[in-house]
């Protein structure tokens, strides 16, 4: 791999690897920018994605495809300049909205955001705030309502969705649509508390600490590839409202680093879990 | 309350209150000294609990039982002075074990610890460099195990017993016997990953926390009040090896706690929750 | 107390106290309900708020002032209807005015906003959206800048001064104006890294943990009394750049846990410290 | 490097590289076994172990070495059987000790204890208990203290010395002997709080967070290399006495973790800063 990015002239930026020797499996993510612009400051995203452009990606995919499949590879090649197309969904709860708007805004997240879904209406004047169209979708029969979803992804060429509290449960056949594709944060630390009203669950089991997590989403509910957790401490003194106030805060910072490190193609799925290079 | 507390002579040194304003209960937890000694700084338990001793509980006790009545209040009363009677259990995993002993030693468990109970000689000379008798008793029969220790809990008047990563299941009937009386660790963030081998379930799940939570023993496993809980950041390179050592300092924190703040009487039980006043 | 809040039809919801024992001070913060509504749900914090307004503040007043004098206590009453009135400022970095805006929209932060003031015109927006009258006042010199402000804020009825990652430094005279009423986020885990670039001086320090603090301004520079911390785990893979990504997120909490816990009346200042009341 | 590694028969289980933009340096840490035994599962440390021995370690320095200058690169080689010799000192406070000395029976840590050296008689029956031979050395003059000190670590083949809270100060050149080889633990979160009585003086300034520290010890008091962090939440109720409890538990943790990262060979220093390789 060294000897065949150094032959295209890559500049090897970051490299992580990862083995799972029960499973026998090598996981390994490289980032390089070109030999020219070598002196182009990390982190200047610009920059390094310029020389990306003039990158020869069939060139490369020809020479590399056969030593790929010689190792058994699964591979995937991605321009910085790339900015992925994605789909934000919620529903009436709008702080992971307002949260992953700003930061895009701030040019935390590399991507384009075509299109804004919600069965509410709520979302609206945020949407048009930050210049997003907006899509009212109602939930109404969920065939309809995700043949509707469906469509308008096609569309956009959409190639995430990010469930932002989106609070309707996707079929098997839209997540099959998107697999590795769709980010959902949970309000809870799973595997405990599944399901509807976690905080409320939570409450009522008395733990001392409450959680939420972001995950991709898979045919069986809060069960895909956990991408991202963190807790917060309560007391006996937060009731279920308290919690579900600290809860927002956990929630947008789990959902946010996931959509993150999803655009800088940093988390890679397997069995079902995630290897996240960081 | 306050008034008959200032008639007594009592300076409050802390005052906590909790409300449960769903099931209507109201707890309080009052920590007083004799008006003599008010200069007695705070902290110093020796200095504190002198006084105490010459406190007339059965006339305070008398004067309090009709009022407390009236008001529907379930209550108690504890000296400082005294240490209560701890007995700790382990099996093969001496890491609680040597933390708690050590903590002992140094001053920071105010108790007695009259016996170590354990199904391994692992701990035999441990039990001995911290001058405690140890009692080897082997799990076998459940039935018969428990008569033992049982027999050897109530001739050492033990009003405590701390499951320092012991893994038998007690029984309904033991359990019984010390209610609200039994600390144990799982090394687990409860209410995920009940049960055997939680270390290899949240491997397999791939989570991005562990935990380890402390709480009360009932009759269902791992079902009980919980006392406290922490949690450590994981990644995809931690095999479940790592898990076990990183789980084993979370143990240490959260079982060290909960028999620290059970020991200081900061903990209220009820339905199945406790209220931590610390 | 007790006996003349019962006297004045008090439920009382919460009661906290603290006693400095070294200096001898004792702190409460006592949050009641009128007799009446006793049934309204806690946390519904309209249904609260209704009766106080009918309290007779004056009545209770001229009857508290007596008792206070004589325990030599300073204390503050205040109706739960009333909304402080808060001015947020702000340069060029807008996280943590979108989070406070978002917050106070969404119903988290009890307070009003009349005005936005800041040096730079790129809130500009952002205050539309959330319909708050916008100031510009250039940074210039600070003698006419801060007369400019003052008037402001004079005029606005101004309570609360929140400086939102806002760049310049206030002068005495202006802090003199509003005495433990100006809150400021600082981006480093005080008292390490005060004054300029704290991110660049974590980065040169190696340190394993970044920080924010939220505290009350004073005279001095950073030494204000601190009101709330948070950190977040960085590795040396961490440039400058990733350190300020990730402080973001402590700031915004940081910020927005001192506000809300001023706006509750949570916290009570004495000497350089804080005590809150959570 | 990894052709080299390959002809040498070696099975690459851990593989990291970190670069440093700013100063254009690369870092790497590979960590092999033999290609006999490949089949050792990960983690079994003895196993692993076994074939290092039968390294040629002569044979690959001799090949290695003019590759590596040719890169301009320091490198380092060791094989998994050696078990580094450490030497642990301390002053009263036992609390690391203890931790430490269970760790290392428990298998925890990779090394030899051949001696324990403090200025306190404290720790004579912990040493003995542990088996570690123990060795007085009077505070008194510290050149004399230190030149006693040095001859016993000469004399034990030390090669690294943990200051398990040692409240000595090590003249410039003692430190000079052991470069990047001596690891302290000062109880607060460095930079804030360098030198005596941090907890006191985090009390004084009133943080919401405490903290400890494990670095490298140089000739500025307090200022060497950080190896980890960790911090935990205080509030008003916590007096100085609370702090120091509470951070004796930080102390055991962010001690603990330097020195099994040492002795895993996971830490590089450069600059005034570490690369932690987790």
């Amino acid at each position: 791999m060294s000897s065949l990015l150094y032959e295209w002239g890559a500049n090897i930026l970051h490299a992580d690897q990862h083995q799972d020797h029960e499973l026998g499996l090598f996981f390994m993510r490289v980032e390089w920018a070109l030999d020219g612009p070598a002196e182009a400051p990390l982190g200047s995203a610009s920059s390094v994605s310029e020389p990306s452009q003039s990158f020869d990606f069939a060139g490369f995919t020809s020479r590399f495809t056969p030593l790929a499949a010689e190792l058994g590879m699964r591979w995937k090649l991605w321009g910085k300049a790339h900015r992925p197309r994605v789909a934000l969904f919620c529903s009436q709860y709008l702080h992971c909205m307002a949260d992953l708007l700003h930061r895009w805004r701030a040019g935390e997240l590399r991507c384009e955001i075509p299109v804004i879904v919600s069965n509410h209406r709520d979302v609206e004047k945020l949407a048009e705030f930050y210049g997003v169209p907006f899509e009212f979708v109602a939930s109404g029969r969920r065939e309809e309502a995700e043949a509707r979803q469906l469509e308008l992804l096609e569309s956009k060429g959409i190639e995430l969705v990010v469930l932002a509290r989106y609070m309707q449960i996707l079929s098997p056949k839209f997540v099959s649509r998107y697999p590795e594709s769709i980010i959902n944060v949970h309000h809870s630390f799973l595997p405990a508390f599944t399901g509807a009203k976690p905080y409320h669950a939570a409450h009522t089991r008395g733990v001392k600490l409450i959680g939420a997590t972001s995950h991709y989403v898979t045919d069986l509910l809060d069960d895909g590839p956990i991408i991202e957790q963190d807790v917060a401490r309560i007391s006996h003194r937060d009731q279920v409202e308290d919690l579900v106030a600290r809860g927002r805060d956990l929630e947008r910072i789990v959902l946010a680093r996931a959509v993150r490190w999803h655009l800088d193609r940093r988390i890679l799925c397997y069995g079902n879990k995630t290897v996240v290079f960081d």
